[in-house]
């Protein structure tokens, strides 16, 4: 039915704490239209529900007489693979939630749900920096440290939906404690909490050295940030240089071991911190060649992000064309 | 066709540096007959070709007139995916050799060749530990420290063949020099060659505390290998005891990224190592519950290998059997 499907859409939702964003999506992986709402996860599961419904009307009315064959939804949260139950996302105050059922029974289209970060990693790979290769590793480093894996040509989600906790691989036995308890996480390294409180321990420990990064923050220690450390690192501070580098060697031990382990062909390393500092790219570049096992790395290339702040409404798209049983062009 | 398929057989070879091991595998995993022979890598490649193909000429005269549907490699190196070359393989001597294609020709039998450890995971989901599962990480645990992974019902080759390598990630930043280069590695502290040198530097530095394991010796400090460490700790000896408390937190530390990487329902940790120092299992156990996601750990066990030494050759016959298409059972 080609004729039929040529003007197909179908909508990609990225359920975060904060917003819902909304894109119908060609099966090229094309934004045909988009739009946004906040979440108010305080409001209730049922206010969710609501909200995405909402969304999901604006968008169907801008569809212009294209169908739109289904819902695909990347949840901040974990989710089961089997039912599309969210089992657990703090942020949005949900525990064992049936989204997958819910939003089915509100719109009567076709949902499926995944994670958030697993959805963005799903769409870079069909659509952006990691088209075309059947082996592909995401880090995205904010905040948190997140990721995803694609292997041998299919997403991992692993046995209870929570594959892919890149920031949480131990990279350093006797390391600092991580957000998720654990010691020595790449995330405790590289997560911007991480680097923000290196900073101010270094700064707390020596502020002479510290002085160009307080100078930053009208001498106000507990308002340097991630981007403090990056602007300071963009004039020469050495201790601000210092911080990224170790914060480099982290992520690149990090990204070592998923080579190691899943010799990927692509490696995508995203997300704020890297936007903010550039630098970190090379650093990593240079660790992996430090530490990775040349079988794999001469095989791999390390890319950053194509699809920008769209990458996960795009993938939750592809993702539920994908389980409706359209692999290539609608 | 199950009446003609009913009786059918596949060969499973194992292809070390040292023995050629071969099995008739029938396709519930049973083997029918083995044989074994000397690999002799220093006699050249073709002589590893004549060897496979007397050793499956034997095993084709011992099927009893049931037909055998082709042959599975499974080889000590690096595999090229698609091509069934090998890359390289140091311990046989062998770089960019056309295995499959030079065993095709020579036997006129359906060929695939895969890395010798993926044959063994493979081996061990399909018919072993991980039965009925389709996230699965095995680590063994050696003189060196190999794996593999199945992900999402797929065993992870990786775009050039060496995905697996779980010995090879990063656990200790600044920890001890690898056989690989790098430092840190979780086979750095967990490799046979590992404990055996921590423990020979440990009695270097104390003879005193080294005591017990320099009398297991008879005082020839270079003589201390890993069994001279468990043999100790059987005694109790507080030194040998500790050397396999820190090789237990270092493989706890690189399952547990495992376990946070790919979500997987079964661990397998086996190996020689394993084996000869059973109490290493449980310290793991308790070391993935300091460090691993629980989302992820509590949708997993850590289990023994169950196929023994023979987990190579079913693996690699079942490899063939799948590659030819059949799924179930003959």
């Amino acid at each position: 039915m080609p004729a039929e499907h040529q003007k197909s859409l179908c909508i990609g939702l990225d359920l975060g704490g904060t917003k819902l964003a909304g894109a119908l999506v060609a099966a090229d992986g094309a934004i045909f239209q988009s739009t946004r709402a906040p979440s108010r996860p305080e409001d209730g599961p049922d206010h969710i529900v609501d909200t995405i419904a909402a969304v999901v009307d604006e968008l169907g009315e801008k569809a212009g007489g294209r169908s739109v064959l289904g819902i695909g939804i990347g949840v901040a949260g974990q989710v089961d693979p089997e039912t599309g139950t969210v089992r657990n996302a703090p942020n949005l105050h949900l525990e064992n939630f049936p989204l997958k059922a819910r939003v089915e029974e509100r719109t009567r289209m076709p949902v499926a749900v995944l994670n958030d970060v697993q959805a963005v990693t799903f769409g870079e790979w069909t659509h952006g920096a990691g088209r075309g290769v059947d082996d592909l590793v995401c880090i995205f480093v904010g905040t948190g440290v997140g990721g995803g894996v694609v292997a041998d040509g299919h997403l991992v989600r692993g046995s209870s939906g929570s594959a892919g906790e890149v920031g949480h691989m131990t990279i350093d036995l006797h390391g600092p404690v991580c957000s998720c308890g654990n010691t020595g996480c790449v995330e405790a390294y590289a997560g911007g909490w991480a680097i923000a409180q290196r900073a101010r321990a270094a700064v707390a420990k020596d502020p002479t050295g510290g002085a160009a990064l307080l100078a930053l923050v009208s001498g106000k220690h507990a308002d340097i940030v991630a981007a403090t450390v990056s602007r300071a690192a963009d004039d020469g501070d050495p201790l601000a240089l210092a911080i990224i580098q170790e914060t480099g060697e982290a992520l690149g031990a990090g990204a070592a071991s998923l080579i190691n382990g899943f010799n990927p062909a692509v490696i995508v390393l995203g997300g704020g911190v890297i936007e903010g500092m550039p630098r970190l790219f090379g650093l990593v570049q240079a660790e992996l060649r430090r530490r990775a096992l040349r079988a794999a790395l001469e095989h791999s290339r390390l890319v950053l992000p194509a699809l920008g702040g769209q990458a996960g409404t795009i993938g939750a798209a592809t993702w539920i064309l994908r389980e409706l049983g359209h692999t290539g062009e609608l």
